[in-house]
């Protein structure tokens, strides 16, 4: 990673770019060539100044009146996304759900390689899943400092997330993805992003509740 | 389910309440007894007014210049989310991902119990996965409809999505939590909520790169 400074975007655009992604691609398998911000607002009932104003942070040229190359947007929010460039990661927690993170594919498609995981299980320590070895959380930290590791996939549980956090930050890790149902302290300049997946039941669960 | 009308609560505040729950349950942990929505908003570093509005939605009575009984507003978020009661689920895909969710015993906690999963590969059907039954995805709409099953949650890949996603709905199923990353197409009324792993990979994957 180098230092350069680059403007950030808004965290919204963040969260709708992949979309538009998922959306470019299911247009192009229906053989969709050029595609305009309209387009891809009406898949996915947003507004169209908003799409088009995400699209202008990927910084691509589009045709007046026609849109975008979709081989051309797909691939200019890959690039946005840093998707073509794979980060190496370590993997805390390897119960079931860290066992499925580890054997998930797709997440290289996205630039992410676990190339470790950690569990404080001694019978777990010394074995691999999905041959990725599994190590004693407490050799995170020197483990990490040495490979220049910089995410940090969290997949315990929420009563032993924050320690090993800990443990990731000592190590210098940059980003934390937290898969742990709870919430955890990082200090200024470590981004941890949730992945909720529990808030995102809840609110299924309620809406259905609300509608029904 | 019964047709009881309710005011919908806005999708933020929904999205909130069980970030509050997990900063609550830190704070039941620590001894807290009483709680404010300035130390909850404190903690998720969110505006106190926000918070006091999204907890007037979950109607409970707080006492002046005290706060909440910490246990009762725990209690209150997890009614109003509607933990506390269980909502049987199909599960379509049993791959890697699948096979977690089918083990995540957290779910229950939330209120889904998945009491069967679906796969279409025939070295798979008529085994089971955490003991749960795998069957033919074909039987979908027909057992949906006769067990009364109201959430479906789909675990294939994005190529598989669309086409198992309509079998559920055949199924009568009105809410599906989407693990593919892709977009999928639902009638007026069916509540489709998004995982978005990939999502918030590159939303973590980004803020590095903006970062560093």
């Amino acid at each position: 990673m180098n230092t350069v400074q680059i403007k950030p975007t808004p965290e919204p655009t963040l969260r709708r770019l992949p979309l538009y992604h998922q959306v470019l691609i299911q247009l192009k398998e229906r053989g969709v060539k050029e595609v305009s911000s309209t387009t891809i607002a009406n898949e996915l009932k947003l507004d169209s100044v908003q799409v088009r104003k995400d699209i202008e942070h990927v910084q691509i040229v589009g045709k007046p009146r026609i849109g975008f190359n979709i081989d051309e947007l797909i691939l200019a929010i890959e690039k946005y996304l840093n998707w073509d460039n794979l980060t190496e990661a370590f993997l805390v927690g390897s119960g079931h759900l860290g066992f499925a993170l580890a054997g998930y594919k797709n997440f290289a498609k996205y630039g992410l390689n676990i190339i470790a995981a950690f569990d404080n299980d001694p019978e777990k320590i010394g074995t691999t899943v999905h041959g990725i070895p599994v190590l004693d959380p407490l050799k995170i930290p020197d483990l990490a400092r040495r490979m220049h590791i910089h995410i940090g996939v969290l997949a315990v549980p929420a009563e032993a997330a924050q320690e090993n956090a800990d443990l990731l930050i000592e190590g210098g890790i940059k980003g934390i993805w937290n898969f742990a149902p709870t919430q955890i302290k990082a200090p200024f300049g470590i981004v941890v992003e949730n992945a909720q997946l529990t808030a995102s039941l809840s609110f299924l669960k309620r809406k259905l509740t609300e509608q029904h």
